[in-house]
């Protein structure tokens, strides 16, 4: 045996000591997980629980079949757009009640963000700040945003910010952890920054919520939106949601004034009157059979600690940098992302020039991760159904290919 | 036995024999109704089919479970809005590749509105014209629209907006179908009528698509959205549809310029470059379980003529209409709709002092009705699956309650 092949095999074993010690592992069982394939893309699109189909089941055969149209009245789908929002609050560390799931997330961050750039633009606030590293849609919205509302649009890097901060800045909106590195800003100090300086802030959740621990609310944060089927594995296109904090929420309006967001949808009244709170960031029906599978998904953030949630989630990721330092890092791979886990959030981006023939080798193995142009392997640590052992697995192919 | 009851018995011996007549007779046996219901709310929310289960346990336990993320490559999901669009236009008598689903209706006619404003506003044009009767939500829209872009709003019924329309005015916006008494308005004459004095028309076709003839691209009109649950039986909160007439679609911008109405979704460029067509009303991921229901159930809109559906759909009214005069009309109801077939859409509003006490009734003895104040009961007469013998018993039913 070569020292490589028991410094893999010794891997491997600790792999799976730590998998019978892992706070989450029974959260596994949740999942119906597909035979024959490992799944690095929880930063995509999350996989089926249980809780899911059984959920969207019970919308079609019980609910929608025979309740009908009374299940508006006699179910909970009034209700659950809401109820859904709450569940996402628990993960992202806000208060119940502040928090509402529905739309796109490209539709709730135009929502969220023409509202805070109305409440706080002036004649001397004329400045929508726009991550430049954010996520293509976002940049779109921002800037659409900026443009609806006679605004100046600027891109710049996060971690530029706080120097261009100023009195004619009205709004600045980001994301959390940046959808290329995964590095995670530090949303507490760029919010206070924007604070001292007047500004109103609005985060996307979108690669945080379900992965790392957002703190929205002891981070101050003004405004935020995120997505529903990453890491909180709602189903493909589940919906998005939206966050403003209390101390704000009932100050703002949003330029889409539907029935769902109205004080009392069923009164058709002449004119809009806000309902109290976030539900007024809602706009049209909730599209039930979506948020049915989201809402289910979601039942696993409150059988499991949060805290579990990140840590077991940063251990991933190190433990397969550690498989990187061991097995990888002399035959052409660079790592991508921050080695520091309190700065990386839930994916790992691994560089290679043979990285999209790597990709495909990996995939034909079962083990599922994606390319990205021109050198990225996008590997993501979702926690809640990920092994040790299944990104030991992984080093061990990866460690196979630059072997071959 | 009585005249009465002798009339009666004809005319549920004639229910049974235009049943067997009926050039929809199957069409019934595509859906999966509950036991012991007769279901008169196919306006509000059209009931389930078989194949819109099969859809979305087929999307749920192979697309999503099986595919996981590649699903959006390997499968049909990119290409669901579009598709479900197509299915739609042939419903509403538009061309293919003019009509997108998605989002809600009042998202769908915020960016609608918003896009047919823009484009022919000028410092002449600056009115926007809503209909007083419109379904509350889009009120609610549509003067956001107008205040967001600084135009004037007005409301007014939409037999009153010819004389009003004029060089000062760059749009208007009204439903096909008034929602509480189901008169049809003549699209093709208000949006000549607009035409002629350059005002763009969007019309809401929430209560019109499945139940009566859009004709959307013969009566020229410019822009349109509408719903997925009523009579298209997408299924609880099914997404909406958006049209916009070929010959300016490409002219348009809507305000939400999201990663799916770019041009290249997954070229992840700098800008917004909008798609060439429809698809640039796209914005965020497409509620893919939601959509599946919707896509499937506008299978039947495929298998069955359209000019069969309105037909038929107008002979079952008329039936209605019909038992209403022979039975009902001497004892405190009143019509509250049009008697005129063409000039009525789906349901009927029939009126008594007694109606929500009458509503409870009906629905305790399985035909599920509703109930509006003051004195309103809604009767939809959907044509797919509702057979002449469903309405006879409703009437029967009636006359029963008028008598007791």
């Amino acid at each position: 045996m070569t020292t490589h092949d028991a410094q893999l095999d010794d891997y491997l074993a600790r792999a799976r000591e730590l998998d019978t010690t892992s706070p989450l592992c029974e959260a596994r069982d949740a999942f119906d997980l597909p035979e024959g394939q490992v799944y690095f893309l929880g930063n995509s699109l999350g996989p089926l629980t249980h809780a899911s189909r059984r959920a969207v089941q019970n919308a079609v055969d019980t609910e929608w079949r025979v309740g009908l149209v009374r299940t508006w009245h006699d179910g909970d789908w009034l209700e659950l757009a809401g109820a859904t929002g709450d569940r996402i609050a628990r993960v992202i560390g806000a208060a119940p009640g502040s928090v509402v799931a529905g739309d796109s997330t490209s539709v709730a961050l135009f929502k969220v963000l023409s509202a805070a750039a109305v409440h706080n633009a002036s004649p001397a606030r004329r400045v929508l700040l726009c991550d430049a590293n954010n996520f293509p849609t976002d940049r779109y919205v921002a800037r659409s945003v900026a443009d609806l509302h006679g605004l100046v649009f600027e891109e710049l890097p996060v971690s530029e910010m706080p120097a261009r901060f100023g009195p004619d800045v009205a709004v600045m909106t980001a994301s959390m952890i940046d959808f290329r590195s995964a590095e995670v800003h530090d949303v507490k100090s760029v919010t206070a920054a924007a604070h001292d300086a007047g500004i109103l802030t609005v985060w996307d959740l979108a690669h945080a919520a379900g992965a790392v621990k957002c703190d929205i609310a002891a981070n101050g944060v003004d405004f935020a939106v995120g997505c529903g089927y990453k890491y909180l594995n709602g189903g493909p296109g589940a919906p998005a949601f939206m966050y403003a904090a209390p101390r704000l929420v009932n100050q703002v309006t949003q330029p889409i004034p539907g029935w769902f967001g109205h004080a009392e949808p069923f009164a058709f009244e002449d004119s809009y009157r806000p309902a109290d709170g976030i539900a007024r960031f809602s706009s049209g029906t909730t599209h039930v059979l979506s948020m049915k599978s989201l809402h289910a998904a979601l039942e696993l953030f409150e059988r499991f600690d949060v805290d579990d949630i990140r840590s077991t989630c940063m251990r991933l990721g190190d433990f397969f940098v550690e498989g990187f330092d061991t097995f990888l890092s002399d035959s052409g791979f660079t790592l991508g992302s921050p080695r520091d886990a309190s700065r990386r959030g839930g994916h790992i981006a691994l560089l290679h020039p043979q990285a999209e023939e790597m990709t495909t080798t990996l995939i034909d193995k079962g083990h599922i991760v994606d390319f990205r142009p021109p050198n990225v392997i996008r590997v993501a640590f979702s926690p809640l159904y990920l092994r040790f052992a299944d990104v030991a697995s992984l080093v061990s192919l990866l460690a196979g290919l630059r072997r071959s």
